[in-house]
């Protein structure tokens, strides 16, 4: 418990001072919801009141970024408190709530090497955040609003000293903004978001099989043919590079290259490597259009395109993508077999790294770097590209240890709606590294990636938040900062956070809800029930939506696998309630087995309600059959486990194997969505059997032994 | 009852033909949600069935707003049905689900005189929308997007015949984009919400004394110097001005003068009345400011800037305010006085009257009409100016009489927070004016005014929906539809499928109250206490909460008071519960009085976690403090009151004066909110007193006998 320890600390600390009760009780009270959280950090004593006086003054550097920033940490001060500031800076350090001493500027374009170094110390008078940069400003004041506080005295800021820097200095979420269009505004408020969890790089994917997302002035046909009209214009583009930039947020495009190409095609089809014609494409998967590297007019567009958007981005990195190029089209395509033979190229794969030569020739022109997937790591190219792996760490370390720079995206796929913890455990640098100390330093952090074939606007932040924020202090903290509870407690406190500075996670769910009551909308009642049944039900993982529903760019997103979000808490508590009653000293505890008995006949009166009124009259929710009639049974299951167990009647093996069938039954995705409440109630099945081991076993074997029971099997 | 009116017209018509128990039940059933309600409507037997099939055709004119208008209403129907159609449309009109019979493309500009009507015919097998114009195919889609329903057989729009037009031509939503700043987002969402109630008219107040908020390129320091950066550009405008086009929505942009004119002084100090310095005005209420009628230099900048704005606005009218220019400024300068004795203008009056004769002569030579305030009528003026009237239908009577056109704001000031039912029953022409038929003519609508002293981007769609769709009902549809519980029951309906467009009225509830509950806001308990207690308030009425809160330009709008919305449902409901107990005729219902002494008991048990450990936590709720005390009162009350009168015992008189005092303080106002539950807690008490009176009395003098006493005395 990294937080617990801290807290440990200041309090060994404050008794060596003053060692008296009421400052234990002041300090022991103060658990802080810092995400992520500052390499270093110490409670004190005390507290900084927020007051209608509250004034910021600035020592040193001064600048408009770092003004703007001010300003908008002040209003959203004030948005959260209700209070209203004198507008502007103050003049009078000495008095100023909260002081800036900025040594200097930071780049002018944000930048992989940027020092993002803070620190902040805050006592009963005056908060003081010291930086080299403006960028160190930008992480501070998001820890200082993090640190806010209240109780019936008012507002404050806890007395605290931080010391804080990034783990990793390439902090990144990925949007695929091609396969469905994500217009400016989901860009800016995501912005906002990133840059409150202090990520620094948005990395756009920005040309797709089913979609070319930027305006070119050169080959305007590229946006016009390959977009249905939904594109950024360059315009827009620079609007965004510098609301990023005034975040301390790189922005680095990529341009899917020679796979994912789809796009570029429909206007150039002579660039293919099979004659066309092409249309934008609608499914989703692995496509077979890709660019012909044999033919020289493809470097020319390149040379073009590229020169433009090197223009256009001033971020040191250009993306190429290079992946999942299966070279189906190559194969069949004799003149370019031809051409991998006269040149010696080996194989389709000798060719794209041909091709990757040859755009890399472009880019240095340009003055870029190149960045790309797992797949154009090959032993021709040189060692300043930085590859993005999708593989994992033993390929990002494999990268390393031939000395190129990587970043680590796998086990960050966001968009395959895994829990947050999952998410938060998997590490760039696992603690069994293999890597020397200076190949170590190759690894440059990694990218959460929120790919869209499954995300409209509407739900994107609820498949990007909170579940980021965990990613991003795994980017940021130190590496033992790894307590799931409390990341979880904390991510509840970010992810309202969020919701306040314009995220739509949260306020999204309701309007979903609400449309899948269909024409019984107006009942609140009834979107309750709904909602009680959603709570409790996640979208299926990894690719499996795909199987189950026969989806294209055009199918709706506004279904019970929309409406349902990852990472469900009430699961999550409801296992913990579980876990309490099952394995505690005092397990199987009569009164509180009357709480769960009324909760199991709540879900299996929801389960019935959905099942007969509800459905009857929302044909949206007609696919939710099923699952309502597994909600109604496991509810049944589960109360009758909780009176076994409550009192002492053991359930015959006949009982716990027809129950433990039906449960797995339950457990099967439906609808591409599935309940995710069913792996307690097979615990609670199994020990209302086997209850009598727990005459001879300890608390802990006793649940040692049932959960391995329980475990499910592995598929 | 309007609507049942209905029903029962298109039963005796099917009794006519088929006269079956079959078809009476499933007539029966159909109760709409339309809003407005159509002109007239039959509704038959029958439905069509909307299936992944659906598909559009057009039959006669086609042009890319009708083709645009489709796009957008499959794309909500697919939305909401979870349904994905084929794209583009259908060429065969014979199968097609929806065929659109359309004469001609309407005005190139939004007119006061386009024609509106369309006929939608819906039978088993297809529905036809008939219309002169593509506005009628506009309005006529969101009539069949309003029909659409579900059952277990899946979704449909019932079988219906539809003749429909509107009832006056100006149906308005004025913003104030001044006051506090509405970026482009809050126009873009409330044009798709006007459309889809059938307004038709956006009235921009665009300059204010506390801002300019449009781009001038002629005279760039009016926005550089009036805005503080927060303006509409031409580009934007013009974006804006499309958007509204597209959706046959006017854009008639406003520009108050001579008062209401700080922010233009703030650059042009010297065409003010006083010598200045002037800064953009922060607080709220009537200021001094005002242009100098008699400086050829105002006519000159206004030549210039009218005519530029002349150019930017397509629509026919110019808005020129006029509104609350008390002539103190003027009053205080002898050469204005002198320039009014020299003119023989007679007083300020007439000063302002040649002020904007002037400015009429510039909108004249631009090609426009102009339209002002009340406070524009003068002999002077020409009759084809427009009055808008803030004084009420008698001011706007007068001005028909005159020979004015106008239109009726007053009564519809949707920032004064008044209950949707009393905007609703507010006609422009009421059933006893004294208005000929021509004169009756001159009456050309009315518009809901938005001003925004109390209203930030987050909060402006609470206050504008749903309330507005009634008055867009009032201003569409015929004089007789004024069933106020019909009215509610569609509102709500109607409420739900805005959210669904992309208003946020609902969404942010849940944000406001997150807000609200400051440190304990990740306890999902906490919030839906606070939920049940915000439930139950209003912010106050008409101007008091400027009297009760000392706020600027500046302050957040993130309290107790802007959580809270207009119109409680809530209350509306415990309202009628409690009517239907005490007046119905088995009134006192000993069985009802359980459920109702649990809800007070729940109320009191909210108003008790409020006053506790809720506010003790959240800095933010500290002012909520004695409406929770009042909660927890009102509630003990009030079940005592049930426990009278479901057990027969007479209150005391003393019991009754006590309680009424109590509940008297409870109703005033605090925190510029006010509990909306407290009149029917009155009328309990007052029927525990007098509880013996009803046995000799029917349930009407009863009901009528308490109402009285119980009447709330005129303030």
């Amino acid at each position: 418990m990294f937080n617990q320890n801290f807290i440990l600390i200041s309090l060994l600390v404050l008794f060596s001072f003053r060692g008296n009760a009421q400052n234990l009780q002041q300090v022991t009270s103060l658990s802080h919801n810092l995400m992520p959280v500052p390499s270093t950090l110490r409670f004190t004593a005390g507290r900084l009141s927020i007051a209608p006086s509250f004034t910021v003054a600035i020592k040193g550097h001064s600048d408009a970024r770092l003004q703007a920033a001010i300003d908008r940490a002040m209003r959203r001060l004030e948005a959260r408190t209700g209070l209203t500031f004198a507008r502007g800076l103050s003049n009078d350090t000495a008095s100023a709530t909260l002081v800036i001493q900025c040594q200097g500027p930071g780049k002018s374009i944000p930048s992989v090497d940027e020092d993002e170094t803070y620190s902040l110390e805050v006592s009963n008078s005056q908060a003081v955040l010291i930086v080299p940069t403006v960028i160190g400003v930008l992480r501070g004041l998001e820890t200082f609003l993090q640190l806010l506080n209240g109780d019936k005295d008012g507002f404050f800021i806890p007395a605290v000293s931080i010391q804080d820097k990034p783990r990793f200095p390439w902090r990144g979420l990925m949007i695929d903004v091609s396969r469905h269009w994500q217009p400016m505004e989901v860009l800016k408020r995501n912005l906002d978001a990133m840059a409150a969890v202090k990520l620094n790089v948005l990395h756009l994917h920005l040309t797709e099989d089913q979609g070319f997302r930027i305006e070119s002035k050169k080959y305007p046909e590229l946006h016009q043919m390959g977009s249905d009209g939904q594109y950024f214009t360059q315009d827009q583009m620079r609007e965004i590079i510098e609301y990023a930039r005034m975040r301390g947020i790189r922005v680095v495009p990529e341009f899917d290259m020679p796979g994912h190409a789809t796009s570029w095609l429909v206007s150039h089809p002579e660039l293919g490597s099979q004659p066309g014609p092409y249309q934008i494409e609608r499914r989703w998967g692995i496509f077979d259009p890709v660019l012909d590297p044999t033919n020289e007019a493809v470097y020319k567009l390149l040379d073009g395109f590229l020169g433009e958007m090197a223009a256009l981005f001033p971020d040191a990195y250009i993306h190429i993508g290079g992946d999942e190029n299966e070279g189906k089209h190559w194969n069949a395509n004799p003149k370019i077999q031809a051409f991998i033979q006269a040149k010696g190229l080996k194989d389709n794969h000798g060719l794209q790294a041909y091709f990757n030569r040859r755009v890399l020739e472009i880019l240095k022109k340009n003055g870029k770097k190149m960045i790309g997937w797992d797949e154009i790591l090959h032993p021709d190219l040189p060692k300043d590209i930085v590859v993005q792996s999708w593989r994992g760490q033993q390929s990002l370390a494999e990268g390393a240890k031939k000395g190129y720079a990587g970043i680590l995206s796998n086990g960050y796929y966001i968009d395959l709606i895994q829990p947050g913890w999952q998410h938060y455990l998997n590490d760039p640098i696992p603690e069994n590294t293999t890597l020397t100390a200076e190949e170590q330093k190759l690894i440059l952090g990694g990218e959460a990636t929120m790919w869209s074939e499954w995300v409209s606007p509407d739900t994107i932040d609820s498949r990007i938040w909170p579940r980021t924020a965990a990613i991003a202090e795994r980017f940021w903290s130190p590496r033992d900062v790894k307590d799931v509870d409390d990341m979880y407690r904390r991510l509840a406190a970010i992810s309202v956070q969020l919701d306040g500075y314009g995220m739509l996670h949260e306020k999204t769910y309701g309007a979903m809800l609400r449309r899948l009551a269909g024409p019984l909308v107006s009942d609140e009642n009834t979107v309750g029930t709904i909602k009680k049944f959603v709570d409790i039900i996640e979208p299926v993982k990894g690719y499996k939506r795909g199987t189950m529903q026969n989806a294209t760019q055009f199918t709706p997103l506004t279904r019970l696998a929309d409406a349902a979000r990852p990472d469900s808490a009430r699961a999550r508590d409801f296992a913990k309630t579980i876990d309490a009653w099952l394995y505690s000293q005092d397990a199987f505890n009569k009164s509180r087995a009357v709480d769960l008995k009324n909760h199991f006949t709540d879900w299996q009166r929801t389960g019935g309600l959905i099942e007969g009124e509800i459905i009857k009259s929302s044909p949206l929710l007609t696919e939710a059959l099923p699952l309502a009639r597994d909600l109604y049974e496991i509810s049944d299951i589960g109360r009758d486990a909780v009176e076994y167990l409550s009192s002492g009647v053991v359930a015959t093996d006949e009982w716990k194997r027809t129950n433990l069938a039906l449960l797995e039954k339950a457990a099967q995705p439906k609808a591409a969505v599935e309940l995710v409440v069913i792996q307690p109630i097979r615990e609670l099945v199994i020990a209302a059997a086997e209850q009598e081991k727990r005459k001879s076993m300890t608390a802990t074997e006793w649940k040692k032994t049932i959960k391995e029971m329980a475990a499910p099997k592995k598929q």
